[in-house]
């Protein structure tokens, strides 16, 4: 199937329905942003990277995209439907969620875009840098029981999960929807969940209910549900298709994205410059720390490097708190005066390491190349 | 005093400590955004547009502008110290804080610096375009009983605010700090607050304790408190004299900005596309809303414009809950099908109204300059 160019620009009734940004190829080269980009980094906001000292990032402090609008919802007048290919079709309140078996259950979600802005040349979508990550502690039942209770038959073969929130990219408009495979979305962490570090879910974090799929990017825990549909056929819409792939160019189809990659990040030493976020530290012991996860597989490693990724040391591994969310890690260094880049890499469970340079592709997809801190010490 | 430009660049040990964003001048003209604004916006984020349609905004939409690094406190050894030119010195434990008379508050803050990326040029720093302005409902005790508990001294002229979040801006390493005279902090509705929507401060608005001066851009508004000293001078910090000031150029002292200036905003109709943010809507009627709000005045008057500020209409105002918060407004509007350019402008209890061209300075202080929201109605 041919691939459209992500761009905004479209043709609607024969006109230009919207600007385009930029040349209109999706893509950007000379490393100096647009006005439309400035806007979506405003809406969607990154974790501060000092917050990964908590294990469990405050509500307010968790990373957020949120493709359209935050969608107002009256959860007295809301209700969940399971349908499709079902034998027992379901439609239920938030307190009949809530009266179902309970879980709590803490998961690193990660953007599936992070990293996006550091790639040259620059897909040109919501600019990432690395701070769309966080961990909290969803709260809900297992999606596993609901899908049990109204019995999917078996010609279905994935799982369909509409949101309420709605509006237009690429040239469609849209509800915000994916699918999960029925093995997928079967599996024992799979959460519809209704709190969020002990408190209900906060609009924009998908109140009244959300999916959450632990392990996976955070574009298949869809927020907002309104509809579970059991499908007979793979489904094709916007948001697996067209978006979240991992495509060499505009017409290339590529690879669905799917698994969070391993990373690591690090809380800027010292203190930052306002502008730059360069960092000033006193010269002596300095304890690096961070965080570092891998989707579904465990970090097995994690190296610093102080002199901008030419030599790399082990750093010491904490312990994890849930198999679904990151470890922290510490590093002791000595820190001599002078302009330092320090770096982090993580290593998976199955030996792949983070990269040091970009691996490019079209749609700025699991760009998990190092972090670099720009560090002068005094 | 001389002023100087309030770029990153710095000598330091006669090198340049930070690197240069732009060319030095502080200024852009070409409409382009650098990475280091892309940095500063995923840390400092904005409400959601969307979220105008909540008298209180959600703890975690709330806009939020942090200069240095959120600082990790221990409120168990936290203490906050009142003292200089007072008779009777403190040191409250957050507990002794709580135990004082409460007052509980709803107060739209407003960043000084909101409006600053629709500046034309643009000054380089946090480039706020509108969504720096939220409402939340602090809860804390009135900062005049603590200053009538330490006795202030009669030769002290300010009170000076340091807070614990430390960096470097312009040339200087600071700890965030700002004074009010005697008579602001005096005043009734002036709080040290340790709620916000009647939970315990997250961590990014100001754990454990924070200053709350209604009626005042944000930046009066000093987080994570550490001590309040009665000083015999006007003090003459960073965030005094060269930051926050309305001036013409690099070199012009200017006036202090003080008190939030007359504004509305629309919460966007319609649906939106993903990248440009703009706005599809169905012809027929629509109900345009939002807010409006202008510091410790009242707003007497909103208008709304559907020809991009050709001619006006006036809008219905709804009912105000406190006088330091924010007022809805309504419009119904008769979408016509083409493309439109809403603008909503407001107008002050002394008359002024917001400006529909740019009040251009150096700093992109308290622009307040209309709204536009672009959109296609179908």
């Amino acid at each position: 199937m041919a691939k459209r160019v992500p761009k905004a620009a479209d043709v609607h009734d024969g006109g230009s329905r919207f600007r385009t940004v930029g040349d209109g190829s999706g893509i950007d080269n000379d490393g100096r942003f647009y006005r439309e980009e400035i806007q979506l980094a405003f809406r969607n906001r990154g974790i501060f990277l000092e917050g990964l000292r908590y294990p469990i990032t405050p509500t307010g402090m968790h990373y957020l995209l949120v493709h359209f609008d935050v969608p107002d919802i009256d959860a007295n007048r809301w209700r969940l439907a399971v349908g499709g290919l079902v034998s027992r079709p379901l439609r239920m309140t938030l307190d009949e969620i809530k009266r179902r078996p309970v879980e709590t259950l803490a998961v690193t979600m990660e953007c599936a875009g992070n990293g996006r802005a550091l790639l040259n040349p620059r897909p040109v979508s919501q600019p990432w840098l690395v701070e769309a990550v966080s961990t909290a502690e969803w709260t809900g039942t297992p999606l596993r029981g609901i899908l049990e209770e109204a019995s999917v038959r078996d010609e279905a073969v994935e799982i369909l999960f509409t949101g309420l929130d709605r509006g237009v990219q690429g040239d469609e408009v849209q509800q915000y929807e994916r699918s999960l495979s029925i093995e997928e979305a079967m599996r024992d962490e799979v959460l519809l969940a209704y709190e969020m570090n002990g408190q209900p879910l906060q609009p924009q974090h998908g109140y009244p209910l959300r999916l959450i799929v632990p392990g996976w990017y955070g574009m298949a825990s869809v927020k907002w549900l309104d509809t579970i549909t059991a499908i007979a056929e793979p489904f094709h819409g916007y948001q697996m298709d067209r978006s979240y792939r991992y495509s060499a160019e505009a017409d290339d189809p590529g690879e669905p994205v799917s698994l969070i990659k391993v990373r690591a990040l690090m809380i800027p030493p010292g203190i930052p410059d306002f502008l730059t976020r360069t960092r000033v530290v006193q010269a002596g012991p300095v304890v690096l720390m961070g965080r570092a996860w891998a989707g579904r597989l465990e970090v097995s490693k994690v190296e610093v490097s102080t002199d901008g990724g030419s030599t790399w040391s082990e750093a010491r591994l904490g312990e994890t708190t849930s198999p679904f969310a990151w470890r922290g890690w510490s590093y002791e260094w000595q820190a001599r005066p002078g302009r330092r880049v320090l770096c982090v890499r993580a290593t998976d469970g199955k030996g792949t390491t983070q990269p040091v340079d970009q691996s490019w592709n079209f749609h700025g997809m699991g760009n998990n190349m190092v972090q670099r801190v720009d560090v002068v010490v005094e």
